[in-house]
């Protein structure tokens, strides 16, 4: 097996390597396109299936809608367009056809342009809400719930596996509502349930916040977030829900009639969140023998290695028992896989393991056996223990609970290690400069001093929390009067 | 509520009617894409989370591979990309910008041309075996079992909602293996998954059978597939399995060494069914009331529709009893629904429910209550019966089965009953022109006598059966001898 790049070596490297060689993704001939493989997809299908059934318990159906929005309806919410127009794949042509100079080869049929050319969605509002249009008339076709699972595609200049690829898959809710009450309350409600899936399953401890204008998604009134650190002390905007207002509504001319008759714009939301969520998932909670996963959404929860000696009965002992408690752990609900692989060392295996980051390994051997044991090792912390086989099952079920929650306040108190107040200029820089992770400070409220800090130490500010604590500063570039301190920090 | 077209009025308007009207799918902005509604995608999850435990029972895993394929790639397998070169949406640009002429408008940024084009994917064989060729190097890395759920563009002229869409979705598999006896048991064995679920859940009985040259999936060696009979007596493949060989291994020279070290190229398959079956599903089972669906798949299982009287008191002892009887179903696994909406009355309640093809509705009165009954409906064969609340859910638990059984029935009778010998050319066309059908056959097995007959008669020869009988006879348009009947049809 080769060797991984520690975090102290090179933080990036080491987060490519753990993508790379854990199994998760793999890049592909497709410029800024990465293949995401069954090990991550696996992990991906998890997470998936917990936001889907959080989804459908908050009343939310799923649709979907096309891959191409037309340039005219892409360029309708002005704002939108501009936000997205500079990452756009174009769809100019339908057809390609032989190359008459260059047999085997095919060339882009001149012939075949499009009238209209067609933008592969970096985000689906416009052909949304062009679609909306025709579904809603009146109060009574209000809300609209509906989330689509898709993909997108974003021309980034400078990719990264997971956390910026230009294409990549995620969900987008976009939702229709009678007032602007009722849509803040959906923009809230679904904030909290990303918050909870990132805390509950991801053991991603997240800060709830908004947006500054500057920050704000191109087209929203308002973009609620949640952020999260990474252990290189960068903060990560782990999912975003926003608040249209009306502006989709506008463009789209989307009016339905109130119970009054009048007609009004419809109230808009929309929210998503990717596989860029795998990306926080590696960089907040591995460390420099591989992936961690948390058990409620690990691809794999338990792994078996028996440790075999060269009598035959005893293989077919230990292959009995492992079989026996692998129905034992799926009866649990627990997600379990057998290595018996006869080509590979045990030791290979528990390093390999470790890379996956499965958050138990069950070793059984010979000895083991005659005393009705078997060793447990959890992966977040290594700690071995030698546990009866009459209470395996159980004692696997409560260690993965406590490896959830272990990984859940490790990265917690990381994250309150690394929040720092700063009250001067010299304070902030050198926080950033040093210790990293979140700054709290004083900012003047203006977009001007939010640039000019960003341009100075590439910081940008995260969120203003929700349920802000109010106190009164001075700016700590500025020196301007302030009301409250807002979160800044170096992102990914 | 509007009402629908009859099947005898005409039968594709039928079909449109029941799409749009029953909440399948809506046209979209983007010629030939539809937008897959709630109620449609819903069954597209039911019908994908059957097919996708069945797959992984077989020992395959999911896993994600870019939407784009650089030309380059595409045109590697000459006769794959023959295939599909004169229906690829094609990405020439990544940006766009603001119309220096044209204020709020935007246009394609001539400087951001990709120096090499895009396709968007009609399917994924390039993509995913220019990726096999860095996992595989020996035999311990075969098999390889993978699918991708996703979505492909293919640029029809002639588009029809869910039969025939530019954007569809799919499954794709795609596997790799050592020896060619072991890719031929894999398309077998796919095959038979696909017949599987069609007839167990889609309750739509298939001939299995193996595709003419002329017929096969670009690229293929061998296409097997499975056929279905729609009610006008119009066939559609429902499913497709190929034995690719070594076509694509070649092509991207893809080669493992075996074990003992000599290098050899890799064998491969691929097999996909895709929101087309929605389609089929819509014309095998539905009638002039609008859909019908298989309960093993329904979006919705069981609606439950109060008969309400003045009495508040009445009304809410039925409230209280729908709910107990939801309670019921969910518990036995059963999706239901309670239908209180006070703004429709039972009647156009009833006919909406029909036309969304509910299997069983539960009518629940005042008098009902009295007598502790209900009046149950099955929408396929319209049948009610009051049966007692005590019994209320064990009953639609066996209906429900019962209904699955009779679409089965009903539809395998229907195909049998419109599958004929023909033993001459008149024979042959007046079948075509009358009852429709499957034709059972002799051809002489010329790619140029299928053609022939395709121009003339437009029918096609949908597959040749697996384990098809043999026996001596005379091609049915050229009388040379012939050694097996095929089906022919006309097809979706």
């Amino acid at each position: 097996m080769s060797t991984l790049t520690t975090r102290a070596q090179d933080y990036a490297q080491w987060y490519n390597d753990l993508v790379l060689k854990g199994g998760l993704a793999d890049y592909s001939a497709v410029r800024g396109c990465m293949v995401i493989k069954p090990y991550g997809y696996r992990l991906w299908e998890n997470m998936r299936d917990v936001l889907d059934r959080m989804f459908k318990e908050t009343g939310h159906q799923n649709a979907y809608f096309p891959l191409f929005v037309p340039k005219s309806l892409f360029e309708a919410e002005e704002k939108n367009a501009e936000g997205f127009a500079k990452e756009c794949a174009v769809v100019t042509h339908y057809r390609l056809k032989t190359d008459p100079e260059n047999k085997g080869k095919l060339i882009v049929d001149p012939a075949a342009r499009l009238e209209e050319e067609l933008v592969v969605r970096p985000t689906s509002e416009a052909i949304i809400w062009n679609t909306y249009r025709d579904w809603i008339q009146s109060y009574r076709d209000l809300p609209i719930l509906i989330n689509q699972w898709a993909n997108v595609v974003r021309w980034e200049m400078r990719t990264r596996l997971f956390l910026r690829t230009a294409e990549f898959l995620w969900q987008e809710g976009h939702t229709a509502h009678a007032t602007k009450q009722e849509a803040i309350e959906e923009t809230e409600k679904m904030l909290e349930v990303y918050a909870r899936f990132a805390e509950e399953y991801m053991a991603l401890p997240v800060i709830r916040g908004v947006k500054t204008p500057n920050e704000r998604f191109a087209g929203a009134e308002d973009t609620y977030c949640i952020e999260a650190l990474m252990q290189d002390g960068k903060a990560l905007q782990a999912g975003t829900s926003h608040f249209l207002g009306q502006n989709f509504a506008r463009a789209f001319d989307v009016k339905f009639a109130g119970k009054d008759n009048t007609m009004e714009y419809v109230w808009a939301t929309s929210w998503g969140v990717s596989t860029r969520l795998i990306g926080a998932l590696v960089m907040a909670h591995s460390d420099d023998k591989g992936l961690v996963m948390p058990p409620k959404i690990a691809p794999l929860q338990v792994v078996i290695v028996p440790i075999y000696n060269k009598d035959a009965a005893v293989r077919e002992k230990i292959d009995g028992r492992a079989n026996a408690i692998m129905q034992e752990l799926k009866a649990k609900g627990i997600s379990a896989s057998y290595d018996n692989d006869e080509n590979t060392r045990p030791g290979w295996k528990f390093a390999e393991h470790e890379l996956r980051g499965v958050p138990v390994r069950i070793a059984l051997g010979a000895r083991d056996m005659e005393n009705n044991v078997a060793e447990v090792a959890r992966r977040d912390s290594g700690e071995k223990a030698s546990v009866s086989l009459d209470a395996l099952a159980e004692t696997v079920v409560s260690l993965l609970d406590d490896i959830q929650n272990s990984l859940y306040q490790r990265a917690l108190s990381f994250r309150e290690a690394h929040t720092t107040n700063a009250d001067s200029w010299e304070e902030f820089v050198s926080i950033l400069d040093g210790k990293g992770g979140f700054v709290s400070a004083h900012w003047d409220g203006t977009p001007a001093t939010e640039e000019k800090i960003k341009e100075m130490t590439k910081a940008t500010i995260r969120c203003i929390p929700l349920n802000n604590r109010q106190e009164e500063g001075k700016c700590v570039l500025t020196g301007n009067p302030s009301k409250q301190r807002v979160l800044f920090a170096r992102a990914y």
